[in-house]
């Protein structure tokens, strides 16, 4: 298993991936460029719903190191992701209500590898991401995660909120972090559950927000505005198993 | 406030800083470097207890960038250091029982500055952290606690445990997370309080594991070692902060 950053560099090896069927988590094409094997990579790319960014000459270059790069880069995810499908069957062999950590718009690779790490040693059975706007399993998420990866299924989404609702569907309650909620030990936080987390910057999103059944505050008593992403997940994520301790169903 | 490293290059820049009273987080001198000047500034890193590291050429050329370092380079804190009485003073000011964090040889100054953005958050009065074996008051430090440094104290000391037995002479308890100890719900974490972080690799010294009255396990369900030091220090820090809601003391 090895942790390296995979960097695609060239149309015949972005293509090729593509074709092999490995995932791509982003793909960079020089702005302007619209020839025949660029659209096919592009076409490629939507099959896949990869993420494409168009960029300045500059920033390939700086992807691509000194390699040529005929106006493709891509980053191929380091580790493979998981299906939804795949966190229920987790739960589903440990005998628990399910328990997901959603995480909206993490975009700092050491903040998503600990959560990942956290998500597994506080006995989640998976995390979902969003495909845009967030870093995916890169080999420094893997690298945080500190082993994790290997246990924990992450499965990426093309839309969280509507991940939300399918899984309501399916029984599950959402909670999300926030500072003006109820006290997240008044809330009763057992049972199926998905605890969305927060990006950096602006918490978590109003549309992703509004489907949450619940807010849940961490008691702030400090100085300053928030905690670091993952330290609030971890606080949050123990909260959910100190409940279900208490109510003797993990 | 400026968040910048504060690197001093060259004999001059440091003597006078050790005699202008600024902390000196770290010295550096070429090996086998002896000469007058270098004895001065070796005297002035004694008397400030300062960390003297003992390098190559090669190292100190690629800590001073282009510049003529002349055998000595230090690096300055960011921040300039609390008393122990500071952290005291800011618990009578609450009102509230001392609760204070230490880290023990935390490494990376990601992990030191989320403890320290956490302790803010906690309302812990204060974070102590000891001068060998751990990141300072770095620039990386102070930008990653997030405005925290700016309202939590952090004392440096000498030795861990001996100022373990000195807070241990004024009333305080002391708890380290530790994956064998008995579950952190479990034990009685009010009153005045420090909490002991471990490092990244190898978790509490044992001489300051010994010190501690009490050892918290976090209730680990996963397939992996251990958490993130600051999200361990997170699950913790709030676990005192519930018990102590609960008890009407904080």
């Amino acid at each position: 298993m090895s942790y390296e950053e995979c960097t695609l560099i060239g149309r015949n090896a972005v293509l090729e991936a593509f074709r092999a069927g490995k995932t791509i988590d982003k793909l960079f094409v020089l702005d302007g460029c619209q020839d025949g094997p660029v659209k096919s990579i592009l076409r490629e790319a939507r099959r896949q719903e990869t993420q494409v960014r168009y960029v300045s000459r500059e920033k390939l270059d700086s992807l691509s190191g000194r390699e040529k790069h005929q106006g493709v880069v891509a980053i191929a995810a380091a580790f493979a992701y998981a299906q939804i499908e795949d966190l229920f069957q987790k739960a589903k062999e440990k005998g628990e209500d399910p328990f997901f950590i959603l995480c909206d718009e993490i975009e700092d690779p050491h903040n998503l590898g600990a959560i990942i790490r956290t998500a597994n040693l506080a006995g989640a059975h998976g995390v979902i991401i969003p495909k845009r706007r967030a870093v995916g399993l890169t080999g420094t998420v893997a690298k945080v995660s500190a082993g994790a990866l290997a246990y924990t299924p992450v499965a990426r989404v093309t839309n969280l909120s509507r991940t939300i609702d399918e899984l309501k569907e399916r029984g599950m309650w959402f909670v999300c972090g926030q500072m003006d909620g109820q006290l997240m030990y008044q809330q009763n936080l057992t049972g199926p559950i998905g605890l969305v987390i927060g990006s950096e910057g602006s918490g978590v999103s109003r549309l992703v927000r509004e489907k949450c059944d619940y807010r849940a505050a961490i008691p702030m008593k400090g100085d300053i505005d928030s905690l670091n992403a993952s330290v609030a997940a971890g606080v949050l994520a123990f909260e959910i198993v100190r409940q279900r301790m208490g109510s003797g169903k993990a």
